[in-house]
């Protein structure tokens, strides 16, 4: 299903109804987000009404979910939250598991409109949820029988640049390609996004998988995992089916890789304890680095770096320990030890592994790079 | 400078071209994302000059900044990285200080096109860095003396659903009112947005000024900052200002709190030492937690709460010290504990408080809220 068009525009009745008219010409679902909260800029529900030509109704089942869902939390609902009970006649109400303001589905001319939250954790829960429900819709409506089925594989890559992976798997990235592949790049993850068109969908996924297939020859251990995997979740999984436990000492990335590996649900599993030795004095105090080391080569060193790891897999009693100390920004760099020079080191049982890297990007960017760099480490280890 | 439209559109050459187009018949300024990168699929640069009606030219000051950006980190720059450094005749390169592909500025018949990288941060730095050029440019070009100036003033709460902030403030949210007052809502931040419009800038300051002015008198501490600042930053700024010190110890929220704290540049002026305490042997070892504490109240308790951050400030000899325990879900939670249950402990010389909290949301909204509840602890702590 193609995405047709997409439009931008702000909390005015008529600009919404306007929209949902063009919108609701050119596609047979239409998906607007935001306006649908308590506060007088939030209008996109009446919007709806007006445009369907219906009225607001209140849906009493609506109500005291939005009721419940307070009193689950000791709390008792703002008379202003009954406004989110209000449906146009006819329209159906869609469950908000993250927030409390439903979204509605309706009807009109044979065309689906979704109306979302904007809140963007609800929005995308609300959906994923109701995708299915979507797609069952859209797909008895179609008239249309000579569309053709599209499938979508993606691949996550980490350890090389968007070029060097084009390099590595030359021309199939060439346009008008079927399957089409295309590359986007966040953080230091890159992902191959394999699109294969057909007349049936099971020769579009046969195409994928071929696809799929040479891709994972060329590029490896370069592939960490598929769709929207993170390299936590795979890491974790690893460390999981091992019954192996791991720990972690950050300077540099405060906190940030032990927050990655604890996103994912079920970390205490494998994950036991983190150490975010911000000073010299928590590195000296916590996780075994002397003083004599600091002075000699400096907190941010390849010598601390190995510290930090070995004293880490000690002290937590786990079988595997990742350290991380660098220069994050936007000050604190030199000459000799530039802004996003990074050591990470993985200690396991018989061997402890330093590498130095100089990470690009500003400082959140070398914090989350670092900490994802750490936990690529200990994959690569993990696969030997 | 209103927008008044925005496109979504796919990496197609003809489709840039007609919505360039488009776009620049109804806009003075006219800015793109994405499209810039390396691999096949990236034909932005392609399009716009198709647009321009000219040729991409090598522009050779470019290529040396893209390859110098390669040597500093000690790398050669791949073949084909030198596309980046094409820009259609008569357009103006932008600095890309976060990544290595270049933006283009180009006029079109007294239009501004603005062409940006995907990548996010890149697109943000590079949007933010050339603001004033983009103003500037577009201010002597205007030909319409009648339009109006608008300010915006934008002030951070937390501690408060938007719903009950709304009910706070009253009728000054009502539409077309001048200032408008608008509400947004994120990670239990709540943002106003009070937009002033007048025939003059310095009116349109005052007029704002004033409505922030009644906005405080109304919402007193609930408002923790202006503008982009979060929480982390104005707490910092508390501590360093006042040479205090903060540690530390996190079980639910696995990190994330340190890196809220260590996301801002310049946090070892008075953050040290942060503990994950994931598992309960990590509370125990590391916290002063005993055994016996743990199996008569629970490690998601308000009693092991009250011991993390007291343990915390006297091992890291810190004058703040926070800790936090809770079910971040999504398994783990019972009737009495249920998913969302977080104690948060602020410890200082004087005194330890602690909080219960029944957060709402996924795993991912109850951890980012339970960090940024103990950040607001601290901070209404600082304030008494």
């Amino acid at each position: 299903m193609p995405v047709v068009s997409t439009y931008t525009i702000g909390d005015n009745v008529d600009s919404i109804v306007r929209t949902l008219k063009l919108a609701s010409e050119d596609a047979d679902v239409v998906l607007t987000t935001g306006g649908l909260g308590t506060t007088d800029d939030d209008v996109t529900r009446q919007a709806l009404a007006k445009f369907l030509g219906s009225k607001l109704q209140l849906q009493s089942e609506v109500l005291e979910k939005i009721r419940s869902s307070f009193a689950r939390r000791g709390r008792s609902m703002p008379e202003r939250d009954k406004i989110q009970a209000y449906m146009p006649a006819g329209a159906t109400a869609l469950e908000n598991k993250v927030g409390i303001a439903p979204g509605i589905a309706a009807e009109y001319k044979g065309k689906l409109i979704f109306v979302l939250p904007g809140v963007p954790a609800e929005m995308k829960e609300m959906f994923e949820s109701n995708f299915e429900f979507l797609i069952k819709n859209f797909e008895f409506k179609i008239k249309n029988s000579s569309r053709q089925a599209i499938v979508v594989r993606k691949l996550k890559c980490f350890g090389a640049s968007e070029s060097a992976i084009a390099d590595l798997i030359g021309d199939v990235m060439k346009r008008g390609r079927n399957p089409l592949i295309n590359c986007t790049a966040e953080n230091g993850v890159i992902t191959l996004h394999i699109v294969a068109t057909a007349k049936d969908k099971s020769k579009a996924c046969r195409m994928a998988e071929n696809d799929e297939n040479s891709l994972r020859n060329t590029l490896g251990n370069l592939i960490y995992g598929t769709g929207e995997q993170t390299l936590a979740e795979v890491v974790g999984e690893e460390l999981a089916r091992r019954k192996k436990t791991l720990a972690v000492a950050e300077s540099c990335t405060g906190g940030a890789l032990a927050k990655l590996i604890t996103d994912v649900a079920g970390a205490s599993r494998y994950f036991t304890h983190g150490w975010v030795a911000y000073s010299n004095q928590a590195k000296i105090d916590e996780l075994g680095v002397s003083k004599d080391l600091i002075a000699q080569y400096g907190a941010v060193s390849e010598q601390v770096a190995k510290v930090m790891a070995d004293g880490t897999k000690k002290k937590a009693e786990t079988d595997f320990a990742i350290g991380i100390t660098g220069i994050a920004g936007s000050s604190g760099g030199s000459e000799q030890k530039p802004v996003g020079l990074v050591y990470i080191s993985v200690s396991a049982d018989n061997n402890t592994e330093v590498k130095r890297f100089i990470l690009p990007g500003d400082r959140e960017l070398i914090r989350l790079r670092a900490a994802l760099t750490g936990l690529n480490m200990l994959r690569l280890r993990l696969l030997n």
